[in-house]
């Protein structure tokens, strides 16, 4: 089992990333392939001691920034450790790609490069959130922003199979977000959606709202790109802004000071409920290669985890249960 | 000034409505207009011992429920608290509504009846909302979940009225909720939305995320009534979500309830702080008439502060105010 990781995506990259790796090496028995500045990440290597014959260096000059426009950077940025990282996975020297880089840049290097399993029309993000009653899954977070009712079908499908088999819950009940329960709800779009979703085999439980995203309603939330990425930031920019609400009242009085040195390992036991890097990456769904992204905030646990998600994917030949599933489907 | 408050809408109707109309009364010096079933109105009104010249009854047999769809309830119900409500403030017998209930009603009924203000194409609903950086406003979170880019630029010129007349905080910075900040990102109606806010006369700082709803880096967010509704949902769940995950681990042991009492009269400050019901109501903009929206789950407090909202659009002639700012604009 071989993983590419990118060297250089993530906002603390290379150290974390290569922290994250030496982790995951033991811990997983998998080999590890660091793709990006060679010398720097020669030089992280030292400083952190890691020496393991099952971590190499593939070079690549260039590194797409994390603002960089997707498509264009892609295209130009042939030496980038994005697309030689994948271009390995292509061409069966390795057998996944996770990066923590910029997401946009590694939807469309994947999507150009591997390709799309058979029948699937759009890739699609899939990310394990902690709810109140366990994880749940939501597709897409930003791969494709103006889908058509057929992809987001394929994205429940997609984020059932992972359910089942990488999370390991049987019969996820899939809702489909808009802005309220009834199904006349929505655009023509939603309704569309509705009806495809309704008739199929997913365990389908109808729409589900904004409030829905964290109570554990259902496991597989489906929305597109645009919807689901504001949801998912806008989630963080809450998390965010109550801690500093938080801190700006408790640390403002000697009470708030030490009742929080009482509250410490509840905090802690919280922290590690909530804490996304348990689940790793967020899969890249639809693509016919393995590829596992990241947050550019991943932590060194993120990044380890995210590596074990990778090997789980090809261990249980995941990508086959898609294309099993989606065989049988009618074409667009 | 004469407000009409609908005593059947919201969770808690009619006891919280009439205790917040009953603080209102004394503490901001108008008259309000309860409407809704006389017989409970007036034993919720014994029931809080409640006698003020100020406070009028106008029966309204119907109540439109939370879930209903709102286009066919307001036809089929003629004689419902939200419509006869507004239809007080049509025939110029009142100055202004609020309702805590069923909000698509209340746009459609405010739509239908009062009409909106010239040039105005659709209303749309903006809401305050407590940022690390003070108050900011979100428009639409959900009167128009499938706008024109148009209606859009339209949403922003009210919102920034809204912030410098009624909140009184002057040049308010506008961004538009997308899912990058680089101007070329989102889908094409995003782009022709970003080059209409560009060549407006607002202070508009380009696209936001929505890891900025709640940072405080502009003071109106400008958005589609989808993503909006969304948004403003999935803030409500992970709040929820946090005090469910926090509670769980606080009180699991001693020295996280010991922790906890120290930290009350903080968490009572931080809860002060974020406490929309501080803001009152929603302001549903672009009505020729002066209608506030309160969440479903408003408590006296909520209430009472929306009533204040609507004292204040009245007063400072807040309408005539979006119909000069949008008389210069070129009309669809």
């Amino acid at each position: 089992m071989k993983i590419v990781v990118d060297a250089m995506g993530g906002d603390y990259a290379p150290d974390v990333v290569i922290e994250g790796v030496q982790a995951a090496v033991k811990e997983y028995a998998v080999e590890v392939v660091l793709v990006g500045d060679e010398s720097k990440i020669k030089s992280c290597l030292d400083r952190h001691k890691v020496s393991s014959s099952n971590i190499t260096i593939c070079p690549a000059q260039e590194v797409i920034g994390m603002s960089e426009s997707a498509a264009a950077s892609v295209r130009r940025k042939r030496n980038s450790s994005i697309v030689v990282g994948i271009n390995l996975v292509k061409n069966g020297q390795a057998d996944a790609f996770f990066s923590a880089g910029n997401t946009g840049a590694v939807v469309c290097a994947a999507t150009l490069s591997l390709g799309l399993l058979p029948g699937i029309e759009r890739p699609g993000i899939g990310i394990v959130m902690p709810t109140i009653q366990g994880a749940s899954i939501v597709i897409d977070v930003g791969a494709n922003i103006d889908p058509k009712p057929s992809q987001l079908l394929q994205y429940g499908i997609m984020a059932s199979l992972y359910f089942e088999h990488i999370l390991k819950r049987q019969n996820p009940k899939v809702g489909l977000l808009n802005v309220g329960e009834e199904e006349t709800k929505g655009t023509e779009f939603m309704k569309e959606t509705h009806e495809l979703l309704s008739g199929s085999h997913l365990n389908f439980i109808g729409n589900v709202e904004g409030k829905d995203l964290f109570s554990g309603k259902c496991d597989v939330i489906v929305c597109d790109g645009f919807v689901g990425n504001v949801a998912l930031k806008v989630s963080e920019s809450v998390a965010e802004a109550i801690q500093i609400f938080l801190k700006r009242h408790l640390l403002s009085n000697l009470w708030g000071k030490v009742g929080l040195l009482f509250l410490l390992p509840s905090l802690k036991k919280f922290k590690k409920e909530v804490d996304y890097s348990e689940y790793g990456g967020a899969p890249l769904l639809g693509i016919d290669g393995v590829v596992i992204i990241g947050h550019g905030r991943s932590n060194m646990n993120a990044i380890k985890n995210a590596i074990r998600v990778a090997k789980d994917e090809v261990e249980r030949r995941f990508n086959e249960k898609i294309t099993e599933a989606i065989k049988p489907l009618p074409q667009a």
